[in-house]
């Protein structure tokens, strides 16, 4: 596989960046993630703009533009031949002189193979929570120090997943969004301190197909009194959410709404785009 | 110069990581930071010790030993051959499979050219304030993410420095630790959410000689009323904070005893151990 590292295609094997950079000495980045699906950069737009967004935020310039960064994955993805992938695209602080102050970001974009079913029964996830709000929410930036610090606690307590939520309001996982579902059928997802995800959008977009959709605050007893509850990511759809901290939640099985939304997104993925490769 | 990176020297324009290193994608590691004064590793015990700590509460096994890193420092520092230089050491989460779990660490000292003049006269800053705390105060993670983006609000300020509060209880700066003098000569320096500086430590010891300094609570009133306060690091000792957030700090000049500490600890380091080369 080759990657694409600041100016040229490299293989992935050799792709390395000098100790000096920023990522390196002070964690310091952005980056999104997407899938190739069949050919397809599966709503590409979006994570691009995201990233252009997140860079902004971090204060970081990134040396392509969003139509650039099209041309460069189209031929990544013909270079690579491989239909169904991940892609990731980094950018980081680049070489400080002073290993403090950001400069010319390195640029790198990795596909890594990721074939995901089309199964329409989302899979079942226990979680549990933890109270800690992301830096800087709104950025998708390389940080991921607590969500990778809480991997041991999550295995300990036999769960898949942990849930942030400060006092008790509720905000996101690591890697995904969460939704309830409420007893009026209404699903809610956190408005504030979370990362604003893809395919969180493509939930909230169902609004128009006569889901009672929105943004709102969440809190732990909401949960408590929820119908259903599902996390939704780029890898994983959605996935139902059944348990946290040790409770079930509503009686325990995946919802009927969690499974209707998660047969639209499949339903919305097949109908996106056109394949770069034949 | 050269670089130790995981099994053996390599120059330091050569020093790379390749992409999957999980500092790259996820900003996961830990490190240390300490001067090399005329050939003297400068209290290379404690920041080991402290290396150890940090590594071990981020679950990241270090493959060498204290008494295996004092090994490699001597080579390096003998091999590079530079009397007064800043040494980093950097643990990694690694390479790892799936980009979120932390594996063997990737393991690099990294020594760069610092000369610090033995002027008793502190630096006079300014500073100003932001509410932050960092999300696992006690390692010495590499994730600056807040600290750098404040960069561009510190020069807006004309501030030199960024101190974290939260509910207006002060913890530490993003690279420094705090202290006030108050009215009553006690020298304070928080005692929680902030990293425990080695320098700190060594102002703390100072309470033998005659000071009268403790860990406590300051809050931004405290420092309203202080008569002094001043910041303590490796590369900086001490420097006198006469400004915060636009207002004087007592009378906005240098105190007398920041005076008297910065003097105190110019000896210690003067005392300080044996020069590894003649």
């Amino acid at each position: 596989m080759y990657v694409f590292l600041n100016n040229g295609f490299v293989e992935q094997e050799h792709a390395t960046l000098h100790i000096s950079d920023l990522a390196i000495q002070r964690g310091y980045g952005v980056f999104d993630f997407f899938r190739l699906r069949k050919g397809v950069l599966l709503y590409v737009e979006d994570h691009l703009q995201r990233l252009m967004r997140s860079a902004n935020i971090m204060h970081l310039q990134s040396p392509y533009s969003i139509n650039q960064m099209h041309q460069i994955l189209r031929e990544l993805v013909t270079k690579n031949d491989v239909a169904n992938a991940g892609i990731r695209i980094i950018l980081t602080g680049g070489y400080s002189p002073d290993a403090y102050e950001p400069t010319t970001p390195n640029f790198l974009i990795v596909q890594s193979p990721l074939q995901i079913d089309d199964n329409t029964e989302p899979k079942k996830v226990n979680i549990m929570t933890h109270e800690f709000v992301r830096d800087l929410p709104e950025a998708k930036t390389i940080n991921y120090s607590m969500g990778i610090w809480l991997l041991n606690k999550i295995k300990e307590q036999n769960a898949h997943d942990v849930l942030y939520h400060q006092n008790g309001v509720v905000s996101e996982f690591p890697r995904s969004n969460f939704f309830i579902v409420t007893q009026k059928n209404e699903i809610i997802t956190p408005a504030a301190n979370a990362l604003k995800g893809i395919t969180r959008q493509r939930v909230l977009e169902l609004r128009n197909e006569g889901f009672d959709v929105k943004e709102g605050k969440i809190t732990l007893q909401d949960i408590a009194q929820a119908k259903e509850a599902f996390l939704t990511s780029s890898t994983k759809r959605i996935q139902a959410v059944v348990q946290i901290d040790g409770k079930k939640i509503g009686d325990g099985q995946t919802g009927e709404i969690t499974r209707a939304l998660l047969a639209h997104l499949i339903m919305k993925e097949k109908q996106y785009g056109t394949a770069i490769t034949a």
